[in-house]
């Protein structure tokens, strides 16, 4: 385990520091901290052309507010060392919570991550006009492979097929082509790669109505086929909690949050919830809007399963199993000015970060699942958020 | 139906308009036309004293694109006439495919909508010793219920305990709390209000461990009891558009979308998809954003279903059902900057603003579901994309 | 707790006693300890005029084998007592795995049991011209509540219909008609009943399309609205088992079972499981052959929810809730040979017998988890399956 | 297509012929027929000595009613020809429906089936003390496939070991262990020769915590990994139907068909259904008994999709999807006295006959859908149940 005393807390101020020198400070603090150029994000400069390319019929630009999280102590293949993450809400004791999972993950040694599977799918669908049609073309695609990978990855200099799975339904053929995307979310990419091939197939098989969109690619839905199947990056997050240390920080013993787990299992279960956790989607969506992600890939990549057992030494065991997120270090938003900001934060931004952010992003979630997990075992739940939300009418 | 020249499109500019003084000239005639101030919209203005309630730990601002879509007649009880939505996004073309939607849909009359229900619901759950006691503490539920109605409405001005039902899972009873919360989100209201309605609990019948959260409500998450069971708003919105219409504005046959639906359902249950959507996320994301919704709340509230039937008049009638919609207009981040000046673009900022927004938001997410429909029917799609989206490494 | 020396097991024999007269002699101890008389199940008599009204084109009979498993006590509001549960299977080791359930579960006083919900469901739909007229009719449906009732109870002596429940998705309406059905299995009887109603509906409304079944009655399917909707009867059972007792009869500890449980809910998270349990299935489909059941409906009757957790005095507490029972006593197959004669050995047959059938059946479907969880988590699962099952090829 | 006039139908009797003449007359015509011998169905003789290894306690045979329904004509890889299905059921009318089902289809050419794929699954699961370990584990897993399939093989003549699937699950690896097991259903195979594999790997890597049954594997439980994950058969079988066929055997038009489709549909997604089906279930059941099979894997034998579409000519195509159709030839209760028999008159006894027999119960299953579809959108549904089912109080 590091040394407790190598952690470095993100300076705490008088009155939370919301006058605008302490805000000021705490960015340039930040800044100096991780080397990144913070102008964007402290004045909410507005640079309209842009805007071009992310928008239409610009106005201007939303703002929301920024705060951030930790340190949070990551120990994975791709990121290694202690991060400061910047959210992105309005939901008032947020970053709070995040950050003293963060800060208590980190004195326990840090979040073990993985990536354990990178690649992003789309599933065209092709309709034929009887099942022995269908059966045929589903049994003919494994030999076309290389074709379609040609085809495939003439139109992209980062996309590459990885494989092809056929799924028959009827006389219907939905086929998932799955690619390694790089450092790109890869959508448009693989969408349009994936429109080439099938053009290719059409060709040569010549028959079958095809659709670019079957239903089967979950892009922004939840479906339970995300768990075992995926999206984008498959990570997961783990780390060993002593128990004195989860006592003295979230202020709750390791069998209680073993019971917190068993129970809202069974509501989730009874609710028919795909996967299972705290609130994935409140780590996630702040990240996502911080970093310029595709925020409307929360709907699928809030899908996977947290896990807190008690070690037979008497320690917590959390973990998160993310099975299907998708986050980019280039392209989309990723360029735009606050969020190439906040991704200098991480050390991300750009050509190589895609997955050392999946880790990172996985560690925050895994620190948000400890410390609501904390706050709702303990009872603490209601008062944090009466301290650190507001409290105007409708709050 | 309306004559269709009444409808005013978003003013077409040059070389779509990005420059900043196309970009203001933009944002004037929306304020002009809404009634709107649209200061912080156009500025980047930071109040860092505005952020206290919202983030802690804060160090600026992160800007999203911002750009209107419209105009969109609303039929609703709530929402009546003509409006320009909001989209906060880096989703290149996504303003554009809403807007053809919002035309298409406003040339055919507009979009009907109603809120079915309207309700936040928080479930506790109680552990006892085993199942017999368990179940005398549900069969006794019901005759508490006056009590618990003053207990928990002592807590809030806004917020009004409807019912409570009572699930019984082995010794644990998990309890759905029903509040109406007028124009706020509620959660925290909610929250708060249960809790003292479970103290009350505890204390008179003097038994049983409770949880705040026992999983079954579904917030910020996926579910399938989210469509039956809902969370917020339960609001449905739909048109009638004849094939003529669909055939200029959207280069579609009634036909082609019933059969895309068709497919595109196949698909999503072999995924074992919750409920069935072209795009609600998409849509959803970009207005909460640009209205300061709590964005994580997009989980639970792009759970849904969009059907697209022809009539047998050969016209398509297309709807959408929302099933928990969570939408408010006081409390949260609503009346932050930026979020309360869409808000009034709208005219829906503050008290007596909820349900027309939940009409809005329903009637914007049909107009996203014909639009993508229709491209995906039509194999525009990737066109579509490749014009309006970027072109830059990774896009 | 009882007496253990009051429980007594089914006789022991040489080599598990299968001779012809080893089979009389257990069948003729059976009837003797519970009154029934068994003629039909030892002879394998045939009356083809029975065959009527339950298939068509008959051509003999199937014979399926035929054990009993017990005693099984019972603490239940309806079934009260020590049972012997007869178990159509050709499964090998099943019966000997849920009779060591049975006398675990006894010994530790038996298991509680309460019907918390009993009524069937049928939910028709009715589809309008537009999303306007469908909320239009949900909205006066409650309104119509007593017509209602008296035209779907004017073609039933037993059924009663309870409530209606209108769910507006686009522009239909599925509404779910909930009936107490006595002691019948009902769906026959509830889809005539509405079939009525519905009539009246049409007539006085004079618009919508109806279809008698909508999907969402999940007669027959396994749905996640199962487990808070339910249908038929709605029955948990529950049963606290001190340490040594599971030690000694089952060869595994407390925390074993929590154990198990923990590990295998995240497996069934990860599949997308409706509910979780161990073996719903294997006791649910023996029990309805044997008694005559609607066999097929096991599909929706094996949701729900099983667990597993040590008391904080260390002892096991196990639970099942079965959110979808469908069972019966008068109607269906109950009245024909074989079932009526093991409906009589549980006490169950003709009037008044169904809620005591379900607390039976739910306390040896609890048996039936505690025997397999602890075969799985000792270690024990192959070993059983070998001595107790075939070794035949394919075995 | 086949001329008409070549399909043999069931002998009609008077007053639909339940004497012991006429059954014994339709039994002795299917007897000849298929060269069955049908001693065991028509006599209900009692071999006690063969209930061993099929049941403990034995006090006899549940007999259940046994009708057949045909000619089915099937056009598969493994099955070809008129089929006569045996259906073990108390519920009145489901014979006839699915015999009418079974006439329209084979009037139409018969039902293409294909088996698309022919494996079973075991998923064991090892737990290690954090993710790390988790992690390296499952990438080694691959490496050792050999060892694996020589360890799991050596258990077990007929069972292949045709891959392994890990999913890391936190600090839990979950394996798929997919077997070809022959004509045996074979779940204790694969059971006892992944317990085998898994002992090895203990051995071999030294560390983690063995769970047979990890929950992922869902053997007789209904998931969503079920449709794309598949267990035992995955069976597709299909059908174009001649509008006229359809109007003049079932009484309705395609497009009522594929209207009921769409609007059924609808209903099921509402209720968080997995899959789509009319009654699988139904069909499922009543020739499970009367063959033999496992019935309880009704439950995941039963998840898969039906497609109704009107085709560019103005047919109808039908077709349904079984993903886990778990059916089995030789083993568990197929050699059990009826079971045999109408193995036989099916042509599948013994070794093999299940790919055959999965595609005769898939076109058995197509025929269920056609008929019941056709009697719900033509409003027949009640009527029907009417007319066959039994007028008994409770029916």
């Amino acid at each position: 385990m590091e040394r407790d005393d190598a952690l470095e807390l993100v300076p705490r101020m008088r009155d939370q520091g919301y006058s605008r020198e302490q805000v000021e400070r705490r960015r340039e603090w930040l800044a100096q901290k991780t080397g990144a150029r913070l102008d964007h994000v402290g004045s909410g400069s507005l640079d309209t052309e842009a805007l071009r390319g992310n928008v239409e019929n610009p106005i201007g630009c939303a703002q929301v507010p920024l705060g951030v999280a930790g340190p949070l102590r990551v120990r994975g293949r791709h990121a290694q060392g202690d991060f400061y993450v910047p959210f992105a809400t309005t939901e008032g004791a947020l970053v709070r919570s995040y950050e003293r999972g963060m800060v208590t993950l980190s004195r326990a040694g840090g979040a073990t991550t993985r990536v354990l599977v990178d690649e992003n799918r789309v599933c065209p669908g092709f309709e034929f006009a009887d099942v022995g049609a269908a059966c045929d073309f589903a049994a003919a695609l494994p030999g076309w492979f290389e074709d379609l990978r040609r085809e495939a990855e003439s139109t992209t200099s980062h996309g590459r097929l990885l494989r092809v799975v056929p799924h028959v339904i009827g006389r219907e053929v939905l086929v998932e082509f799955c690619f390694a995307t790089g450092d790109a979310h890869g959508m448009n990419m693989v969408v349009k790669a994936a429109e080439r091939a099938c053009g290719w197939l059409l060709e040569r098989h010549g028959s079958g109505r095809l659709l670019l969109f079957s239903g089967l690619e979950s892009e922004k839905k939840a479906s339970a086929h995300l768990l075992p199947g995926g999206k984008g990056k498959r990570v997961v997050a783990g780390a060993t909690i002593p128990a004195a240390l989860l006592r003295s920080h979230l202020h709750v013993e390791p069998a209680q949050m073993a019971e917190l787990w068993r129970r809202t299992v069974t509501g989730a279960l009874h609710a028919g919830t795909v996967g299972y956790n705290g609130h994935f989607a409140n780590g996630l969506t702040a990240v996502f809007i911080a970093l310029g992600q595709d925020v409307a890939n929360v709907v699928n990549a809030a899908t996977g399963i947290t896990r807190l057992d008690v070690l037979p030494g008497g320690e917590l065991h959390a973990s998160v199993t993310l099975s299907a997120l998708t986050v980019a270090t280039v392209g989309g938003g990723t360029g735009f000015g606050t969020a190439r900001e906040c991704l200098q934060v991480l050390g991300c931004a750009g050509a190589g970060g895609a997955a050392k952010l999946a880790e990172i992003v996985a560690a925050t979630v895994l620190a948000g699942e400890l410390s609501i997990g904390a706050a709702l075992a303990s009872g603490e739940f209601v008062a944090a958020h009466e301290q650190y939300g507001r409290n105007r009418p409708g709050g």
